[in-house]
């Protein structure tokens, strides 16, 4: 936290900036935060203002004392190209085959695998939001057939949209399905057997999305028993994974630390700052909540 | 190759297309090959072109007998598509850190690198031909710092370019080193400890070129010492890599199976289809290899 008050000091530095749990923060009128304590929020009475310091805000939406404030989030294209590095990468390492090609090198077994044409692949993006759409673009770009499933779909060039109702369609259609939905009460679990059992025969999985949105015994079961390929989970339900977790030794399966992207603490220092100096010129606040929705 | 018979002939159903070695054969005047047995071209006393069926030309120009003819080769849009997909992967796999990620992983260890801009990471090219230059092109569109180094330097639009005399400089600052020369003379065993010494300490290697460009035991001292952070080889003087061969196993190296990228076999019929028609309407070939040059 200490980097990330050291920014907005930075953005504006007549603010007063404390940390929770210092006499002076029960009177702040604007809570920047990430994982609040429960009821704490609840506790600050001059509270005006909420913000997040990422682009998810799931974890101050699940405080049941959350107070009725507006909530704002930080959006960072620096993130979205972060998290689009990440996906481009376990895009290729599963379309070039190299998950097959490490293994055998294992076994010091020299096996060509065929060489495709990236449109004869298909990318499924759950979740097309600021860092969903930028991911789907992307991709395109690389020449991989790109489908989208949103609650709102939105037009991208060359992107096929499904909506909630054509969730089936979607991924039946799937070849690589990428998991960067928001965390609701609708989202919550939606990687499960179901869903699995709905995408191709050895269809992989790229979840970068919140830990909550997967059935971890369903994408085990997936795994071994072949319908899925391969997957690579980035989040988890307790991070860090735990060192005796299974998960690490799951075969076919490649854990990393949460590691896709995060928001840079320069970009949510300032936008942090710029939200405060909208608030108290009565101007219109940038990147607000909508919270019924969730994001 | 009787894919690429029969690629040939749906190109040019006219022409009568014999396998070396069938009797016929000899009368041949224009020889398709990618590695003939030496001497082999110098037997066939009608021929009037040697036609390369891959981009490069140094197993037929490496024939003491080689006949004094005109030489091509094939030049495809998709090949260069597929070797750009191969480093783009391999830049990512060692810019994000997924090799100290998956190592990790195997002591269920977990640790988040640092995430940093593209732009502090410096991607140096060797060869800058049809398919460098591509490469090249893209990993610039991700935002990674590029530069090439190539006999005669190219203009690429946000591509810092080294001549011959520029080879130490190039090397100093690059993180990712990328090969993707031809093989000459002047470039076998260009990839040295001499070479690797030059780069910083830790730099990591993505050799796409040919076997031949490598000294093995150069590379293995300077993973082991540490001097080069990683390698990713996929090319080798005796393909397949035998399976006692110590390399599969040498840490910090991947072993890949000559996968980066082929082209495909319909470009490659009607390349050599469409040459020999322009040879035997009197037409300029296109892709015509200098031969002093190598390439």
């Amino acid at each position: 936290m200490s980097h990330l008050m050291a920014s907005i000091k930075r953005a504006a530095p007549e603010l007063d900036v404390v940390m929770h749990g210092e006499p002076r923060a029960t009177h702040a009128e604007i809570a920047a935060c990430w994982d609040p304590p429960r009821g704490a929020l609840a506790n600050m009475p001059n509270l005006r203002l909420i913000h997040s310091i990422a682009a998810g805000v799931d974890n101050i939406l699940s405080d049941p004392e959350l107070p009725a404030l507006p909530l704002c989030r930080v959006v960072d294209p620096q993130h979205a190209r972060g998290m689009s590095e990440f996906v481009t990468w376990g895009v290729l390492h599963f379309f070039r085959q190299l998950d097959v090609v490490m293994r055998n090198q294992r076994q010091a077994h020299w096996f060509r695998p065929a060489q495709e044409h990236p449109s004869q692949c298909t990318v499924g993006i759950m979740g097309l939001g600021e860092i969903g759409g930028r991911v789907a673009l992307d991709l395109h770009r690389l020449g991989f057939a790109v489908r989208g499933w949103a609650r709102q779909p939105r037009a991208l060039p060359g992107v096929e949209m499904f909506d909630n109702a054509g969730l089936h369609a979607f991924l039946a259609g799937t070849d690589i399905l990428v998991c960067l939905l928001p965390l609701t009460d609708e989202t919550r679990g939606i990687l499960c057997a179901e869903t699995f059992e709905r995408l191709p025969r050895g269809a992989k999985l790229i979840h970068v999305g919140r830990g909550e949105h997967l059935v971890v015994p369903d994408l085990v079961d997936a795994l071994s028993s072949r319908r899925m390929g391969g997957a690579i989970v980035d989040v988890f339900p307790a991070e860090p994974l735990p060192s005796d977790d299974p998960l690490w030794h799951t075969p076919n399966l490649i854990v990393t630390p949460h590691m896709a992207s995060v928001a840079s603490s320069d970009t949510i220092g300032l936008q942090v700052a710029q939200n405060v100096q909208r608030l108290l010129n009565g101007e219109p606040l940038h990147n607000v909540v909508d919270i019924t929705r969730g994001y």
